[in-house]
């Protein structure tokens, strides 16, 4: 079988097809991806939808001449295999292996490396003013972008920018209606009544109202038409809009069928199509407890409220939204919003739980500050992912969170430790704080089986003292405090080391680290964010207002991008693993 | 004269009006806000613009109950005086006087604090959601945004999700075709079309595409009509919207022909209108030293590209813009996509400098991060505005800068001590880094007159020892070394105390600093930047990681928020100034 697609090492072998030979190398392609990563895992619903305008975007387009953003980029696995990935496919996400997501450093036909979403159009313009004024008018730059993510702050004002322009700019909206939860808002609606009645694309355009030169609803699955729109659309100059409509999962009829759980399903069966169950485990993961916790705080607390920025899923927030529809809110991928929003109802008196991902809490680093901090509003944030997410790599670790808070006035930071401390945070930040507070915890599951234990409220800038020990303490912050006891337990230096969990990295308890200066002549601090200016510094900072002499070492993520690859190896890799700690331990003094 | 306006202490007087002795007032209301700021400077022309309608909201609507949020709030004069600040509005942005935005502190009447754009129609859904679930039908919610304002993400992000909300939210679209420098962009050329043919407004209207009751456009300075509307729409459920075309700067002539320069004119005749022109200064902004080599450079590498998001008179960007139309973009207010076109830019070969300013890359922190360092593009960040920023106050002081940018791998980071410096690092930053750069200086002018010396390399990474001494080392980054130097020559210890200029806080020079705490018992770090995580964190680390014992003390931003008032007030107040200096190194030892 496979044919075509093994004779296929890069576009140009692809240019050498007729254009009905397409649907079979479509067929090829959807089988081979979806081969690998039933055995492999990955993200498979996205890509499995862009078949046929993957295949007709490299036919048609002179790539890598011709430059080709794709937005997120968790669709772009067939783009991957038909430019020269085929044969390492089977790499993709792991240590070493291919990147999950388009990136530069791969191939020179991932024009942009994406991850965030919405950054698509932005990119693909920039690079279309440059071939502009570099005099490449031959150049085509297109970016293709989905539903979710073109309702994103961020594409909006790349679209008000091109609009104006004379860019040989080319989007493609992919319109599932769905990201990795379906899609909401207003452009949504609009988009479901333009697909439902053609007429309403006529009336009422936004994208025409905004200058584009605007074609569709077509079908994305009929490479017929996709391949002469695309074809009719090269000779049109200036910017211009298609609008595709696609099938997330297409091909897959499970994958068709649950669309939220096919985003990125695990391992299935590839013929069925069944997802093959993994032991049950009976540890929950983090962000469970958030989505347990909040819905028992929220039936006792009318006032609470939950944001998520289009991760209902991901966050649990689901969870909430079930039993208090009303008072959950998914705004989309939309950061900025969900966090003004989140202000704007504190200043109301109802207590908002914002939770967003570390890496995309980037996203609304002004507003934290200026609608947030700034007027002292209770605002609770819940950061899930923090620290290094695993396979998704560079683009998602959350390790930059702790030093870009920590610098805001106003703000409490804390970590949890495990479960329980999440669970009780959440229930102190309830009780209404004088201040904004962030949480920040991470992927994936705990230790503790019976976690749901009676809250109880946490002293806020408490740390506490887990070991005691001699000449050397050990200060950590969050879930690493688990790998460091039981690093502390296989090391020779044992019976010296104590141990702290300073859980508040703002405001520092400082009554605790007076006494831990002055008893222990070494400090390490440890903790899963950057070295430069988190945890660590604010010890550096403490000893230095107060005179403190003690060697003070700090253990965290280095100054660089960590790469993508299994949770376990790239602990190894930043020496945050048990094995590295016992190591750096036993040499201390 | 002033009768009516003298008899309202707040809009509780203003109800007691009839409908025709509201032009009375607005005159009255122009005359006072004229007269005032004619003397002690302030933002003119956004609140000109508004009068009338400031008026018929709080006219109509029950404020404080009724909660109004100003977007930006340039505009918010005539509120403020309004609302019970009529007899201290003379102290408008001085040190302990009233704010020049509205700020939740100051009044009841300020439902939002606000300064940076585009976070009104956020902040008010969030209060008329809390207002839902707390069975306050009755209430109304209203943002009052500009057509700059509302072309950011941002806004966008708050339209796609009030459009699908059961709200009781009024969107007042204050038109006037201008920001600080005139609206760009296809939303603003769409506007424009709305405005010269009314018949457009119901064809692809944006408005009501996202689901929104859509009325105007409506003439802002006649007041029957604004009454009449917003009477109607009082009544009107659900998120609905107001078109309102104004002029900036309206009923006075120069600031309505001259919109930019009467954004702000400084003093001004408040009969004629005609600016006060303040004493010749023989020396030089920090902007202009910007915008003047930008041209320079760019005259000699036609590859350097300049983008603004809507500070083209702000950053002096505007220079480039008359030399190199093509070669300038000013993208309005969209900090986000400004960062990543300029990602973009860079992977074609441009060398896009990209000016923003320190407040405001806040709101492209992930794009910093995501697309330009992660792929280790060389952007050149030009950040104005750094440090205290003065009357502007707590939302705009560009303090946080040198802590959230420190902890991103591969970026350099760059303090010119003066004019000189910033001329050669723009030099060296355009000869092809191969990484980005961000360069960060302060408002308001430099100290030597004859900066525009022929073009020096800077080597990256290299600081300079400015003055010999003893036991004590300063250590300072960016024009704050002007304030040491001065603070040195008058203190007691003078002979004791060196003084380097580090210039990069990332990398930074290790050579340099082995030298220096080998030399010296003492450090201490200076910077008009935060003291969290900035870069006296950074030599604490650097100490930490090199095993030295030195002394070292950190002095900048303390970590809280600071007021408004003028540069010397806020930095005598943070203890940055000169005097406070001499007495912190007198005690020294």
């Amino acid at each position: 079988m496979n044919n075509l697609l093994n004779n296929i090492s890069n576009p140009s072998d692809l240019r050498k097809l007729n254009t009905d030979q397409l649907p079979q190398l479509a067929k090829e392609l959807r089988a081979f991806i979806i081969d690998i990563v039933a055995a492999k895992e990955g993200h498979l619903g996205a890509s499995l939808g862009v078949i046929e305008l993957t295949i007709a975007l490299h036919y048609l387009f002179n790539t890598p001449n011709d430059l080709l953003v794709w937005d997120v980029g968790h669709q772009a696995y067939g783009h991957k295999i038909l430019t020269g990935r085929k044969d390492i496919f089977h790499t993709n996400r792991q240590f070493g292996g291919i990147a999950g997501f388009p990136s530069r450093k791969e191939s020179e036909f991932d024009a942009f490396g994406v991850g965030h979403s919405s950054t698509s159009i932005s990119a693909a313009l920039g690079m279309a003013l440059a071939s502009n004024l570099k005099g490449h008018a031959e150049k085509h730059h297109i970016a293709v972008i989905g539903d979710a993510s073109i309702a994103s702050g961020m594409a909006f004002e790349a679209l008000n920018h091109a609009g104006v322009s004379d860019a040989n700019l080319l989007i493609i909206l992919n319109d599932n209606a769905i990201g990795i939860d379906p899609s909401v808002g207003a452009l949504k609606e609009y988009l479901t009544k333009v697909k439902t009645d053609k007429r309403l694309a006529a009336q009422n355009n936004i994208v025409k109202a905004l200058n584009f030169d605007y074609s569709g609803p077509i079908d994305g699955h009929d490479l017929t038409k996709i391949v002469s729109e695309l074809e009719r659309l090269k000779s049109v100059k200036g910017p211009k809009f298609l609008h595709v409509i696609t099938t997330k999962g297409k091909g897959l009829q499970q994958a068709e069928e649950d669309q939220v759980t096919y985003h990125a399903p695990g391992k299935f069966n590839k013929t069925s199509g069944e997802r093959i169950k993994k032991e049950e485990s009976l540890y929950t993961k983090y962000q469970d407890v958030f989505g347990k916790t909040i819905v028992e705080l929220a039936k006792q607390n009318e006032n609470i409220v939950g944001i998520t920025p289009a991760m209902l899923t991901g966050s649990s927030l689901k969870l909430m939204l079930q039993e208090f529809p009303k008072r959950t809110f998914d705004v989309g991928i939309a950061e900025q919003h969900a966090v003004t929003l989140a202000a704007g109802m504190a200043t109301q008196g109802l207590i908002p739980f914002c939770n967003i991902y570390s890496t995309f809490l980037q996203r609304a680093y002004d507003q934290v500050i200026h609608d947030v901090a700034l007027q002292n509003l209770p605002v609770i944030f819940c950061l899930d992912r923090a620290g290094l997410v695993g396979e998704d790599g560079a683009t998602h670790h959350g390790v930059f969170d702790l030093a870009y808070l920590r610098c805001i006035p106003n703000l409490i930071i804390f970590a949890p430790r495990n479960e329980i401390e999440l669970r009780n945070i959440l229930y102190t930040a309830q009780l209404r704080l004088k201040n904004p507070i962030a949480i920040r915890y991470p992927r994936g599951k705990g230790k503790i089986i019976d976690w749901e234990k009676p809250f109880q409220k946490i002293e806020i800038g408490k740390g506490i003292c887990l070991k005691e020990g001699g000449g050397i303490a050990i200060l950590s912050v969050g879930t690493v405090a688990d790998t460091v006891s039981e690093a502390i337990i296989s090391s020779v230096k044992r019976d010296e080391l104590a141990h702290y969990d300073m859980r508040f990295i703002k405001p520092l308890d400082e009554n605790l680290l007076h006494q831990i200066f002055k008893k222990h002549q070494t400090i390490i601090t440890i903790e899963d964010g950057t070295i430069k200016g988190g945890f660590g510094s604010s010890i550096l900072e403490f000893a230095s207002k107060f005179n403190y002499k003690n060697n003070i070492k700090i253990l965290g993520i280095p100054d660089e991008f960590v790469e993508h690859g299994s949770s376990e190896k790239l602990q190894k890799e930043v020496g945050l693993d048990a094995e590295s700690l016992v190591n750096y331990f036993n040499l201390r003094s």
